[in-house]
Order: structure tokens, then C-alpha cells, then sequence
């Protein structure tokens, strides 16, 4: 029992945290013990994770003695109380809420991009917003062929990205709405099951809702290009758990060729093309679904715009958008 | 019985020739005697129509006799070779299919915009995809207020755009798969219950599929606009009847102020705003469905590029997107 380390996980029970425990058992994450940890509803209750069964405990400050890495996935608020105690007790914090994820001094990570972010003096890493991982899966590759100026970007965003709550409102919207019933919203303020609409986050006084509020900044930030152009719509699909985006990347100069974008994201790590014009195979988020790699497709250049292209991307929310690339910082941070 | 019109509905027992039958009713138009035609198949079923038991006959070359407007909504191979028999008979025609909408001769209208591209002489009239409609609905009245130079936008369209058969399709593979059971394609050739894919029109070598290339040359020919840039991206999702885009319009020079979008949407007929940015409440196809307007929200201009500015439209596929269009343009074109 003393090789191997101490890993708790923070929302041990919700639709993140459950992935999280999954992976931990997936990879080579060399694992000792798990501590999942919840709100008190949650505790007592049991979870399985690299093999073994363990008990839920209730997130409290000293939850966090002798552990190693603390990933944190149960809002904003609860990282903001208890990552700063998690360090203290000498864990490393890999937070996938908000709370620290445009602070100066916390690098934002995917690792296939910005792993040299990392230092060794940083204890609190942040996973950046999923509709941001999976655009910048997409896009960033395309760096080597031309200065990007500009990302419009419009999402269909999947239930899980608000949850497993969520997941189960849109299949119950559904068993209602086929039965002729009507839908009844509690998670989101209105029907999700046959319907879709703008992402009920704040709008702020420019328009922009926060969820595309994230998208602008954290793209930013990962990419390292504070003036970088990005104009997302973001929105709610009845989908339930890979998010799917519809990218249109303007260069400073002319767009590079099809070809050669084709290329690049074939060598790219985590993406995986899907582009076959003469069958009509592209990303969809079911074939997205339960798979590590963001499906990137209808790769084609602007009709009239020399200087734009456009791309269709879909990946996992849960996975690459949460669970899967703060594995992959924690793996990369650990044996770096 | 000798006062009002001879109306034929070719495609009635479809689903935009059901919506025709019905608006026939319910808007002023002066109906004398229905001919729901169809193929043998649906011949002899019965169909309702302005207060009436009509009996479906099969298509033939001599269904037109004495028919003062034919309503052809049954796919372009049948509206190419019906429609000028028809014509010849001595009806007007409006065609939902896209046999005529980039002939030359022939008028693409939508009476919001361009009723005055229809003259005397126009023995057929065509109705616009569905798509180009909604999205121009929503934008040509921003002419108003500076030259447009380019339109992106992302749809997320319903299975109505693929007729009776699609929505059944995705009401029985929900039902199967909150079942626990495989999605079973048919009409489309991938699932479309809790799924969503790119248009399954043929792909061009320049990468835009059918429906795309339709968006592009039918806003051209609609705005009278050849040179206009239209980068489309058209998207199945799973939602029953509206249609819904996510719009950036670019200008040739700045963007007008969001009052004065406001203000011109608010005057345009057949556009409703639903822009509460406080209740978070924009346009939803859910909202949209079984409503004559296109509603129109989330305007806001661009953080960035100050020619830019972003809306979010959902328009009734059946109703604005195709059976009322159709209506109204033989509406003005008898009343003109």
C-alpha cells in the first residue's frame, strides 16, 4: 500500500467525477488510494474505482491530508474554498470549474497544446471550459500552416456539460414528450428533450452569454494570443453527452489547402479525422461518444474568402472536455 | 360553387401539402374545389380542406384541368415533369421543389422581400429552401441599415426538411433508444435520435454539400446579390418541425448599432424579436413551431470586428419555411 499515490476526487458522484474515477483505473495512473469525496447527501454512499469499491465521504477541510493530486470537479464555489486548503496539505489541485481558470497565476491546460504551461512551482492547474478544449483540439494544429486571426465558432452543446441531473431531464423530457406528455424543465429553465436553445448562462451587456464569455477568454489564454479574434454562439442541443462545434478559422493570410490542414490533423495527438465526402461521413456526437479523441471533419475552404476556412468537430464532454484532459495534467505534471 | 379558385395540391398528403390543405382554411384565400393529388399509393385516402372531405387522386397529366393554382410539394423530379403540364392547363404554380429556383426565368420569392421580382408573365413561381428563407427573413431587413458583404451561418435543422417519414423517424428512435434499443436509420442514413449530423446532401468537390450550395446561390438570387458571400454549414438535429441559425452578418462598413437592428426587426413583417437578454428567453424551435413569424434574438455585435453582428433565428420549416411561403406568394400574386 505505500507505492502509488493518494488521489481524491472531488464530486465523486456527479457525471465528471464518476469518468474521473473510470480513467484512474484506465490509464497508468499509478493509484494507492481514492478518496471521493461529495456533499453530504452524497457520502456514505459507494463508488468503484481502479478495482475496488470506496466509500463516499463528505468534502470537508481535512479531507485532503497525505493526497497526493485532488481532482475538483463540484463547481466554482467549492474549488475556490477548498483547492487552496488541498494545496496546503501538499496536493496538487487539477480543477475543472472556473473558479481559478483565468487567474494570472494558474496556467489553463490541454496538454496537447499548452503542456509547457506547467511549471513546476504551480500546485493549482485549471481544465479549461469543454466548448473551449474541443474548438482549440481543432483549430490549434493549425498554427503550423498560417497565423490565425480570427474563430467564429457556433456549439451544440450536449446535456452533460450541465450535468448528470441534466442527462436524466433530457430522457425523461423525452419519455414525456412521446407519450404526450408535456416536458417538465427543472435543471434548465426550459424543454431540452426536441428542442435546443442559446446556453442559459448570464448575458453580459455586449450580448455574449458567460459560457461564450469562456470560450473568447480561455481560447485566448491557452493559445497564448490575448488578441486573438473569437466569436462563439453557443447552444444547447438534445444531445446527450459529446459536444459538437461548426468552426470557421480566418488567417491573417490566405487559408492554407485543404491538404494540408488534412495533414496536420492527421498527425495531430487526440484528433482523429473524419472526413469522407463521397460516403457523407463526418464527426457526429454519437460516434464521439465514449471516445478519447475530438472527430474533426467537412475540412473545406471559404467559397469566397481566400484568407477562411471551416471545420465540423465533435468530442466527449465528459472526456476530453473534463475527465480525460485533467487525467492527461495530472499524467503529464507527474512525470514531467 | 362557380365563385372562388380550383386549387391543386400536389404532394397532399406530405408534410408541407397537410400544412397547404390546411392553411387553405384558415387564411383568406377563396378556395371553390381542392384536387389533393398524390402518388397511387395515397390515392382514394381522404383529406380535410377548407371545412371539407376531399378524396386524393392519383398525379396524371390531366389532373389540371381548370385549375387556377397548383401547389406542387412532391420532390423535383415530379414538380420538373407536372408543372408545366399544369402550366399549360392554364394554372399558376408554386413550386416548393427546387426543379425551378435557379432558372432564370423563373422568380424565387419570398413576398417579404421580393414580391416585386414576380411580374404578369410568371406562370411558375418558386418557393426557396427552406433554410435560404429563414435565414433571409432574418437578415434582409438589416439592409436597410448598410451594405452587406458577407453572411456566415450555422443551422440546426429539424427532421420536418425531410418530410412525414423523418419526424416519424425520429419520434420511433427515441422511443427505441430510451428503450435500451439500437436506433434503426431509414429515411436518413445515420441516427438522428439524440444525434445530429451534416446535411446528407451530396458533397461538391469544393466541400459544401446540396444544401449548403442551395443557401449560397438561393440568397443571391433572393437579395439580388451575385457577388454577396454566403459561408453556410447546414446541420441535422434532433428537433421536430423549426429551424434554427446561428447568423453573423458582416457589412462593408460598420455594423449598425443593436437599437437600431432592434428597431428595423421589430418593423419587419414576418419577424417577431425575442431578444430578453435579463430572463435569458431567445428564440427556441419549440417556441417557433406552429408560428407564421420567424423569430429573431440574441443580436449583439461583435467583440471584436466592428463590421460584424450576430443573431440566433427559428422559423417553422413548414409553415414560413415552406407551406405559408407558398400561400403568400399566390396570395400576392392573385390580389397583385
Amino acid at each position: 500500500m505505500s507505492e502509488g499515490l493518494k488521489v481524491a476526487v472531488v464530486g465523486a458522484t456527479g457525471a465528471v467525477g464518476s469518468e474521473i474515477l473510470r480513467l484512474l483505473g484506465d490509464r497508468w495512473f499509478p493509484v494507492r488510494e481514492v478518496v471521493p469525496l461529495a456533499s453530504a447527501r452524497s457520502a456514505g454512499k459507494s463508488v468503484v474505482a481502479v478495482g475496488r469499491e470506496w466509500t463516499v465521504q463528505p468534502l470537508g477541510p481535512s479531507c485532503f491530508d497525505g493526497v497526493d493530486v485532488a481532482f475538483f470537479s463540484a463547481g466554482a464555489s467549492r474549488s475556490k474554498e477548498y483547492a487552496p486548503l488541498a494545496v496546503e496539505a501538499g496536493a496538487l489541485v487539477v480543477d475543472n470549474s472556473s473558479a481559478f481558470r483565468m487567474d494570472p497565476d494558474v496556467p489553463l491546460i490541454v496538454p496537447e497544446i499548452n503542456a509547457h504551461a506547467m511549471l513546476p512551482h504551480h500546485r493549482i492547474i485549471a481544465v479549461p471550459n469543454c466548448s473551449a478544449i474541443i474548438l482549440l483540439m481543432a483549430v490549434a494544429p493549425l498554427r503550423a500552416l498560417g497565423r490565425i486571426r480570427r474563430i467564429l465558432v457556433s456549439t451544440y452543446q450536449s446535456a452533460s456539460g450541465a450535468g448528470a441531473a441534466a442527462m436524466e431531464e433530457l430522457r425523461t423530457q423525452a419519455e414525456d414528450v412521446l407519450a404526450g406528455r408535456p416536458a417538465q424543465p427543472c435543471v434548465f429553465d426550459q424543454p431540452i428533450a426536441f428542442n435546443l436553445f442559446s446556453h442559459n448562462t448570464p448575458i453580459s451587456d455586449d450580448g455574449f452569454n458567460g459560457e461564450e464569455r469562456k470560450v473568447i477568454e480561455e481560447s485566448q489564454k491557452i493559445l497564448g494570443m490575448p488578441d486573438l479574434w473569437v466569436t462563439p454562439t453557443c447552444i444547447r442541443v438534445p444531445v446527450m453527452r459529446a459536444h459538437s462545434e461548426s468552426i470557421t478559422v480566418e488567417f491573417e493570410g490566405d487559408a492554407p489547402s485543404e491538404e494540408s490542414v488534412r495533414r496536420v490533423l492527421e498527425g495531430a495527438a487526440g484528433v482523429r479525422v473524419v472526413d469522407d465526402r463521397a460516403a457523407n461521413r463526418f464527426p457526429t456526437p454519437l460516434e464521439a461518444s465514449g471516445q478519447d479523441d475530438v472527430l474533426v471533419g467537412r475540412i473545406r475552404r471559404d467559397p469566397f474568402d481566400p484568407r477562411s476556412l471551416s471545420l465540423f468537430a465533435c468530442g466527449d464532454q465528459l472526456l476530453k472536455g473534463a475527465a480525460l484532459n485533467a487525467l492527461q495534467i495530472a499524467e503529464a505534471r507527474l512525470s514531467g
